[in-house]
């Protein structure tokens, strides 16, 4: 059994990792999405993008196999297992104003946006410069009319996605917030971090 | 007869505009990408955002009546008019790295990355700072497995696309210099500024 670190419901963490090392990203009870950002460990104006990633994997859709790139048109991480095999790189992490604006909730609610600044800020990373996420188990539909659809996760409980490090990164990582994203319910998301 | 500002082929501007103006943006020859940045005005932390933009709207297409969002979940702009009607808000400028890695080309290319960056810079806006760019006129299909294409413009000479200034605005302009982009050749982009 790994020595996960459990994320608990609509949190996030931030850690490091080495060029080499394997970060598994697991969902212990199904259906909950994990927003993930990265930046070189070494110079934070070198983060994740999804814009640079959509180009180079000519995809929208990213799997076991694929490559996630930096703005700086380097590469970050690959993607090297994959057992539910939805993510998404199309939408920016939850934030307060997604619940006013999409679903009129003017309350205190907890975000994506909010726990990777929080997290991160330690590390002298400010809200601005939080990218759109690697959203993963996260179920986002379209059709070629560009009509978004957001539907809970097809993630089983234990299912997981692997990255390998292709640089030193500091890493932003949550277990989402939102409402429609995670099938009405928040749960944990487990990670930990193998030498490859 | 308006007024039009002339971007020559493979170059950009960077302009200010204040809320309520009106930027046209024209593809004077037909078959030409113009790729554009929004900053605000008074505070750069906050730019165009996709990933803010896609979520809000909810589609990957965006065109006439659609608003373009920023990484602080604010409007910066309302496109009120579109002759085109196909745009692209998937992949970041193309770079000299685009050319590298996609088309093998090592020598000197002039992109977008480039374009945005020589002109953006004098206002104090660094490349890394370049987020993911509304890219006006370009073709990419795309289907429900997330295969990108890119295509070349279905933009007529003379289509235009209108965006109304809900801030005061940076803005970042490019004529593309992908190849591939562009029907394999480099045209102008015209534009201009009016009162609403």
């Amino acid at each position: 059994m790994e020595n996960y670190t459990i994320i608990p419901p609509q949190t996030g963490k931030a850690f490091t990792m080495k060029k080499g090392q394997i970060l598994t990203v697991m969902d212990p009870q199904g259906k909950q999405v994990s927003d993930m950002v990265l930046f070189n460990l070494h110079d934070y104006g070198e983060r994740i993008s999804s814009g640079k990633t959509l180009d180079f994997e000519e995809s929208i859709l990213l799997t076991a196999g694929n490559t996630l790139w930096s703005n700086r048109s380097r590469k970050m991480v690959r993607i090297s297992a994959d057992t539910n095999g939805r993510n998404d790189f199309l939408l920016a992490p939850c934030s307060k104003e997604t619940f006013e604006i999409m679903y009129d909730y003017h309350d205190y609610h907890p975000s994506c946006l909010e726990n990777l600044t929080k997290n991160l800020e330690p590390f002298g990373i400010t809200q601005d410069d939080v990218p759109t996420a690697f959203n993963i188990f996260m179920n986002v539909q379209f059709d070629v009319s560009g009509k978004i659809s957001v539907l809970p996760p097809t993630s089983k409980p234990g299912d997981y996605v692997e990255f390998e490090a292709l640089m030193d990164l500091l890493v932003g990582l949550t277990a989402c917030s939102a409402e429609d994203s995670n099938g009405g319910t928040f749960k944990p998301i487990h990670y930990f971090i193998k030498d490859n």
